[in-house]
């Protein structure tokens, strides 16, 4: 691979009872994820695990090698069911500490509100080595520990942190991502899409193209979404589509439906 | 552990580079994941994987043995990008084949709509052996191969999907689970969240207690929910739980807010 075109790649551990149970939606994968690619950085792969320390150690260890970063969200509260520092600590081989500054930040905080038990004390205890994230949404910081992120469970928390990350992580070129659509099945236009992606092959991977079909208003329809690290290629490659669709006689929206 | 208290446990698979983009908001773990606490079942690991076929081959591997069944999301559609039968037929070591009554239900389905083309007919393409599922929401069948049930990307078609698996499948006791909630810092009530699930603990797990804060109109406040697969140990460890939260002066809403 040419030096420059390194592809950076992230996993993301989601460590929830609450959302393998059904009760809560996940919000956090699709904010990392576009998170992540504006950053250069490609979300490679997700594991959702209960609240168990030793299937979080498992995915833990199980990705922080073969990714470039890996992040976590969800139990770093300051109750009993959060365990995500005590088991990336566990991973690491390392033992947990109180970091001092995370203190300062809880003293400072609880100062007025009936002061720092041990319950909230909870909440600056790091995995010993690591370094805090700053959160300007909420005073909770997130955490990094060698390429490992700890981040909230509740996403508009994870959406300070990664704030707080931004244009730090070093990554490669953005995959750029066009999309056009239209009330197509996509079983019409199968081969059409699969001879547009051939024709658009290239040396970094090329064009891929997803076909996503939807139901809306009682018809079918799809939308195509070309998607490159080189933003040329992209283009070529949808205005070719958008040519042979509207050749074959269908009505084609840019952006998509 | 007693017969009639085993735990049966799934494993999901979400194949899809629209999950990891972030441009799709995942809508198939929450689904899944209730409907098999329906049927008894605990939902205990997701992986979401690329369309890359060594990727799902080894998500399938790693999930299949370890659970009672394994079901995936994505990738089941007519276009080159839908991989995923060909990638579990890889995984299980059989050939792909047509389904005899699937291609009878595309044949029916395309007549007076163009025919069954070559795109059209990989839907009806299955691992050797496999079983349909039948879908009354749309004409697309799912597929049933061994333990694992392959399911559609488009959350309305797998509900149908479900739909026809509903009873169908061996389970244990559903797990009950029950909330309550207020306008209350969990970091203030730590201590006696953990009182409350020591003290309901039992041979079958007993209870576990998650506690899931929120920010709302500018406020803080916590879920609490009490799971358990005894509901009358649920229903006592969350009586208790209201109790001494109201003891401390919360004001607690049943139901959770």
């Amino acid at each position: 691979m040419v030096a420059g075109n390194r592809i950076w790649t992230a996993a993301l551990v989601v460590i929830g009872d609450e959302i393998l149970s059904g009760r809560t939606q996940d919000r956090n994968v699709a904010q990392i994820a576009t998170w992540l690619n504006v950053q250069g950085i490609r979300l490679a792969e997700v594991r959702i695990v209960p609240d168990v320390e030793e299937r979080i150690v498992e995915a833990v260890n199980a990705l922080r090698h073969t990714h470039d970063y890996l992040f976590t969200t969800g139990g770093i509260g300051p109750t009993h069911d959060d365990i995500t520092v005590d088991s990336i600590a566990a991973a690491l081989g390392v033992p947990v500490v109180v970091h001092p500054e995370g203190r300062a930040i809880l003293e400072a905080y609880y100062a007025g509100r009936g002061g720092l038990t041990e319950a909230r004390l909870r909440m600056a205890r790091v995995p010993e080595g690591a370094e805090l994230i700053s959160n300007r949404v909420s005073r909770a910081p997130g955490i990094r520990i060698e390429n490992i992120f700890i981040m909230a469970g509740v996403p508009h928390i994870t959406a300070g942190m990664l704030d707080g990350l931004t244009g730090t992580l070093e990554g490669g070129r953005p995959v750029v991502s066009l999309t056009i659509g239209g009330f197509i099945a996509e079983s019409d236009v199968a081969d059409l899409l699969r001879e547009a992606e051939r024709a658009h092959a290239g040396e970094n991977g090329g064009v891929s193209i997803g076909s996503y079909p939807f139901f809306r208003e009682g018809r079918v329809g799809s939308n195509f979404v070309v998607r490159s690290e080189e933003e040329a290629r992209a283009r070529a490659c949808i205005d070719a589509l958008m040519r042979a669709l509207t050749a074959a006689g269908f009505e084609v929206v840019e952006g998509g439906i």
